[in-house]
């Protein structure tokens, strides 16, 4: 295997991202809250990417990676195993390509998981979680088919797509041209916090990024202390399923290492907290897993107290009883909007 | 009773109510989502004022009013009558401004509502709606108190506040300095609508403004038709309660005549369908009576085919089991996110 290091070119092709989604994604406008700024006692920005299409910021990779194929390849399809939000992406990059998508997912993905990527025209195969390798297989159909596999993370034409979202944020009027002090970004594999960090550094190296990961699924925050990548037990589980990488990503670890100012962590409880108040208080639908970031500002107001901080919000693809249980705990929680 | 014909310098109030309002309210800025543009086969931009403080638009009419009574009268408090979101935008103005607020409510008001009025430091008057007449009640104690009013809309000061939300559109970044074509504003006393269409008006008098009521409760629809104000029935049903107006303002009336272009109606089904579309596909929480205006947008493709259209969803103060009926119905209507 190639060691694929970075690009000498990489911030060039973080640029060339964001001109080939700006026709294709939804702008997400930077948010703020009196009400949020309030409770945190600074200023929050919060980049909704569940307010992207189909729900999550991974069209962006997705998109820009096969984008960057050579038309030859791309024409014969792409190949990708999620059961999540890449599923999605890649399901609909390739619809808008008009290039055939397959996505390998477990067998008992969620129905409304399944049918989102077959309405957006992609085929389904299914694997048995408990005893195949879904890595495999996806490589196995690629090498059968010749088609080029999108991988989640791990390729640096998906980190520099999800890095388009630090160059947007950088330029959005609600910042008026001043830096942020920090920024917050969710991290599985780590590409989006790798791409965003680079992007934002470009034009403003002081500013601190922080990952932020479930408490229980804290491999970035092990690997960055150890200088090396460490694993999560192979049993970890926690609602925010999508951030349950065994381990950091071979190609955005260097990344993060040289350019993340630290990781906080977060409970499922937080999580579930944030999705409630973010539903309640803000009106907005985030995932668990994309709301990590805004339970970490809620959780951390020391750090957060006086400054400017920028928080990412992933996703929005969340099961309706999942929802309403966190707006019900949310609203036996407080008396009342307090604003 | 005064006349209270239009000021003469109602545009130049309309522009010292966005000042007053910049540092106060939530930046809404517009939100564009390619899924809804390829459903109504047009250019769709949603402004979001259920992401307001207090969750609706109402905190700009009644923070605008406040600001602009003499400082003599503003320090005895305020009055106001509202079982929904002008008794929180009226309260949460009042607590700014440091000054007591009374709110008229019905005995039977919604729990969560209640508290939110009182979380925000309210007094609560409570009454009959069977058996007592609120405006009564609330001009008896403005008497007794010697406090000043806020209506929900018939004040020149609340249109005006309502219309900064016009001077906003016309500046989004969103709009790249073109104006759009249409501009679809809920109604139910037609403050909104009038401060809206006004404000739009300055700046490109040639965009149609439509206002949107419940096709059981539309008569602004058939008042400008007459030509003279007229009353729904008494009787009137909708789960768009806030848009239950008896009869088009006085003062709104006549500028909604020379303002706006139509009137569309919208069913309780559609607004319903609406609430479900927002949450599900967009993932926005917005409530029917806010959802009206992209329920016209979703039912009248024709009307907004290859055009630019300005959808104000007004406000996202939902009950979360109203809210899960209609993210439920989505659900089961469409076989998973197409986008």
């Amino acid at each position: 295997m190639p060691s694929n290091p970075l690009p000498t070119d990489f911030i060039q092709r973080i640029h060339l991202a964001e001109e080939r989604l700006r026709a294709v994604v939804n702008a997400t406008p930077l948010l703020e809250f009196a009400s949020l700024n309030q409770r945190v006692g600074g200023r929050v920005l919060l980049k909704p990417e569940n307010l992207q299409r189909a729900g999550s910021f991974k069209i962006r990779g997705a998109y820009n990676a096969i984008a960057a194929l050579p038309a030859a390849n791309r024409q014969r399809g792409v190949i990708a195993w999620s059961s999540g939000n890449h599923a999605q992406g890649v399901a609909l990059a390739a619809a808008l390509f008009e290039v055939p998508a397959t996505i390998v997912m477990p067998s008992d993905a969620p129905r409304v998981k399944r049918e989102a990527v077959v309405a957006l025209g992609a085929e389904i195969v299914a694997y048995d979680r408990y005893s195949e390798d879904r890595e495999a297989i996806a490589k196995a159909l690629a090498r059968e088919r010749q088609c080029p596999l999108i991988p989640s993370y791990d390729h640096w034409d998906v980190i520099a797509g999800q890095g388009s979202i630090g160059l947007e944020i950088m330029r959005d009027p609600a910042l008026q041209g001043r830096a942020p002090d920090q920024v917050f970004v969710c991290c599985g594999g780590g590409g989006l916090a790798a791409g965003i960090a680079t992007a934002v550094h470009e034009s403003a190296p002081k500013v601190s990024v922080f990952a932020v990961e479930p408490d229980v699924a804290d491999d970035t925050r092990r690997s960055l202390k150890a200088g090396k990548r460490l694993s999560n037990p192979a049993a970890t589980a926690s609602i925010c399923d999508a951030l349950l990488t065994p381990t950091p990503g071979r190609l955005t670890f260097p990344v993060n290492q040289r350019e993340l100012s630290g990781v906080l962590t977060v409970s499922d409880e937080a999580a579930l907290r944030a999705v409630g108040y973010a539903a309640d208080e803000l009106r907005l639908i985030v995932e668990h897993c994309g709301a990590v970031t805004l339970a970490a500002a809620l959780g951390n107001t020391d750090l957060c107290a006086n400054k400017t901080t920028v928080v990412t919000l992933s996703g929005g693809n969340i099961d309706s009883a999942l929802l309403a249980k966190a707006i019900t705990a949310q609203r036996g929680e407080s008396s009342g909007r307090s604003d």
